[in-house]
């Protein structure tokens, strides 16, 4: 019964929200207090924000760049948004995952589509929705100075984004922050006991019953 | 926005392992913190040993009984092990899961292998491995009073339940009973969680987009 090692494939975790409903919060607090959690850097042509981290927050690439990386096939998915281009690099995932260990990725309905065509047995999906619109533009306007067109652009773009929820595996409504963070630390552990995500089980279970 | 209920279809929650791996210690612990959770409760032919009470531990019925059950389609799955018949009456559950309210089952490979045809979309399997089968033997000897006989036999069908591992949603060593404990806890809170189980979400997203 020795040396049989059982491990495990490592998640690839999306979460999708309409911007407001508290999706980076909750990414947050997550990988606090998940060691075996990761966040997935991006990389964008768009300038970095004040505060921002080039490796931390985003990988900032010029435009050049990025479509060498697009042609080396070296995106897990890309897209453009607002006229920017933004990108999930594939070896950094792909070296977390192999390791037996997770990545969290903040992405929209159609960086998930693409994830779902490159790697759908260890994505792992859940979309988050806000208690109401209301409740989503009072955040929004609370939490910035933007300008009335801005907002009503991100209400948009927020209601485009919420069509797309019966796309996802779980979802649920963000009422509360805490049972929300324990709602997406819930379902990380219970997908990490699916047997398809058991490496060695096999091996194991033969090695045991042999020995019976 | 008012008037949208957000509930959710119940779930049937399947525990299968070879007889000592735990399960029914697992079960026993979960019954007691899960208020939304029952144990489905079998009719069998078998004479109730001492200190079974009918209706708790097993509907007692003769053959007569059962048979004419298992024609009127009363079932939910049956199967014959040991010369005695067992079944899972279908009304009962079928109640519970109505009232958004989660079924727990203890049966083995065969029946879960019926309940996968009855009734998939409320189905979560879990199959629990003892850590070795010298450890699941000395639970066996340790519990019972049973003859060499006896063990070597309930050693067989354990390693033949064994065999079914890989047909199971989730699976997991049961080294240490509170973590077990914890593993089907998450499972269940997880898989409340899953889209195709969130009746009223389309409603309540439609009228959302509706009044933003």
């Amino acid at each position: 019964m020795a040396g049989y090692s059982l491990t495990r494939r490592g998640l690839m975790l999306v979460l999708s929200s309409p911007s407001g409903a508290g999706k980076t919060t909750v990414a947050r607090a997550l990988l606090e207090t998940e060691s075996d959690l990761k966040m997935s850097v991006s990389a964008t042509t768009r300038a970095p924000r004040p505060g921002e981290k080039d490796g931390a927050d985003y990988f900032f690439v010029t435009s050049d760049a990025f479509n060498g990386m697009v042609a080396r096939g070296e995106f897990l998915e890309h897209a453009r948004v607002f006229g920017n281009l933004y990108g999930t690099p594939r070896a950094a995932v792909e070296r977390q995952l192999a390791a037996g260990r997770d990545v969290l990725f903040d992405i929209d309905w159609q960086g998930t589509q693409q994830l779902r065509e490159t790697a759908p047995e260890d994505l792992v999906t859940i979309f988050i929705l806000p208690p109401s619109l209301t409740e989503l533009e009072r955040r929004l306007r609370s939490r910035a100075q933007d300008s009335d067109d801005t907002v009503r652009h991100r209400m948009d773009r927020a209601n485009s984004e919420m069509s797309h929820w019966a796309e996802y595996d779980y979802v649920f409504v963000n009422r509360d922050l805490a049972a929300s963070i324990a709602n997406v630390r819930t379902i990380m552990v219970a997908e990490r006991l699916k047997r398809s995500r058991q490496v060695g089980m096999s091996e194991f279970v033969n090695a045991m019953r042999l020995d019976g």
